[in-house]
């Protein structure tokens, strides 16, 4: 199945096109972007092109940030092609129930991804949370935005999440490792003077059950990057780190059942676009908008603290 | 059918408990709040006390402000208990889906309640609208703050909402009146440097034939309040104002079709008590999450803009 991607970024270079280049499903068919283009790819400069002049794409891959994706993913889905979204979904969730709504409608797949839940032991940790009782639960999910995201002054600007453009990748873990929702219940966004987004958060959530779940997300951390879940349960302790990729449990490093002898099937992306091969043969929707929401409603219920400016 | 009253503030006085007192449906059958009560009426100081003791009570309307509503409507619901929430259905977009799913699961009536949507012209304008092409329409929802919410300093805490307290009023008739469903596209915030919540707001909304629709929110109005949707469209302009309660069509005034000729079932709240009723004997749920999402999204999108310190 042919496959064109759309947005030419930092993502789609150091991810999506390897993960299609490598897969078995796919053929990469074509590059959609203002400047960039891919060396040997067939590129145009913009969608309304590519979908007139190549019926033989099914299928595109939105990898522009947030704000711009919702007008491209409505494009295509009106010209009756499947698409994927990198996360999040979209700039709001409005515009993600609305794509929903007209996917559903055309029977077209569509495919909210969320790449760390693909992450090597993500699976893992919920088989091993599943029936435990959870007494707490701390996210930590600090890195250096200038190491992370250089150039990505999007992220900055209003609807561009700030550090919840990694956070909403803990978000979309801690939604799927969990056999219950959650909900926020307070937070505390620090917007630096001079951005439209937080440059850190503390969130807290409320648990069924009453269990204490919290996290700690910050652009701020120098030096090596923190990317953990840590959970205390009736039945011991998990610490799941590295984005998902390493879990321990009560001290004993695990390791995931499968292991990823095919190549071209490990790692995140790879089964993102597995995933979506599968959406696109029975063009289905897979539209889980939870880690979004856990967004907006921080966004919501937050009180806001203005910190120092960041030197973009 | 007797209902109890949860939270006796203004707007319980003001409308919860006049509607109920002339309803052929319900008996007002009990209070509860820490500090309130109501003469003549059995007053219990928590929920809990009521909901052992008052087995005979199937139904309860929850009028406290938002952040707490979610905790005493889980613990209503788990007691087998109808549940009527006054606008917003809750603080956060999570925890209205929570309850969404624990009320279908128990099979009881919940009813996320949009008084401006029971509005004398607001059906009207909706059908007028229905087979139009709009052009353009513009939300003003400008009050005074100290007229409409006196001490009620939650407005002013995070959570509480500020301007879109009132301004959720417009966007329930904006998503009620309007065919097709609309997104927030772009925020303006204006938040007191004292305040965790808005005084003030501009949005502009996404509409899927390129209409353009704005709102503006300003608590800062003195005098008369504008609570009014303004279309223009290829068959002519509606204008919606007193909150959805007059219509002008081309100039012309029109009345609702059905004049409320039965005093019991004329007003906002005695059709949201009669909506209940109905709901409660089909034990079914009405939980339209669009508006609090669009402010959730406004919140998650908007630039931030901090302005002079508001005295509380």
């Amino acid at each position: 199945m042919k496959i064109a991607i759309v947005g030419v970024g930092k993502i789609a270079r150091d991810q999506h096109i390897p993960a299609i280049q490598n897969s078995l499903d796919w053929e990469f068919a074509a590059t959609v972007s203002r400047h960039g283009s891919f060396e040997g790819i067939p590129s145009y400069t913009d969608l309304a092109t590519l979908l007139s002049e190549r019926p033989d794409i099914a299928c595109v891959s939105l990898c522009m940030p947030p704000v711009p994706r919702y007008d491209y993913a409505m494009v295509a889905l009106n010209a009756g092609r499947h698409v994927m979204l990198e996360k999040p979904p979209g700039a709001s969730v409005a515009e993600c129930i609305a794509l929903e709504t007209k996917a559903r409608d055309a029977k077209l797949a569509l495919y909210a991804t969320w790449h760390s839940r693909e992450a090597a032991c993500v699976d893992l940790a919920r088989e091993w949370l599943a029936d435990k009782r959870l007494r707490r639960l701390s996210i930590a999910w600090c890195e250096d935005v200038r190491k992370w995201h250089p150039g990505q002054t999007w992220i900055w600007e209003a609807g561009g999440l700030g550090v919840f453009d990694p956070g909403i990748n803990a978000l979309s873990i801690l939604t799927k490792i969990l056999p219950v929702p959650v909900r926020v219940v307070a937070a505390e966004l620090s917007f630096p003077e001079n951005c439209e987004t937080p440059i850190a958060a503390t969130l807290n959530f409320g648990h069924p059950d009453g269990a204490e779940v919290t996290g700690t997300f910050d652009f701020r951390q120098l030096g090596d990057e923190t990317w953990s879940i840590a959970a205390e349960t009736d039945g011991g302790n998990l610490i799941l780190s590295e984005g998902g990729a390493r879990l321990m449990v009560n001290g004993v490093e695990r390791s995931p059942r499968v292991p990823d002898v095919n190549q071209a099937m490990s790692g995140e992306y790879p089964r993102l676009y597995a995933n979506m091969a599968k959406l696109t043969n029975e063009r289905r929707v897979d539209m889980d908008l939870s880690p979004l929401i856990l967004v907006a409603d921080a966004f919501l219920i937050g009180r806001r603290k203005i910190v120092e400016p960041f030197d973009k």
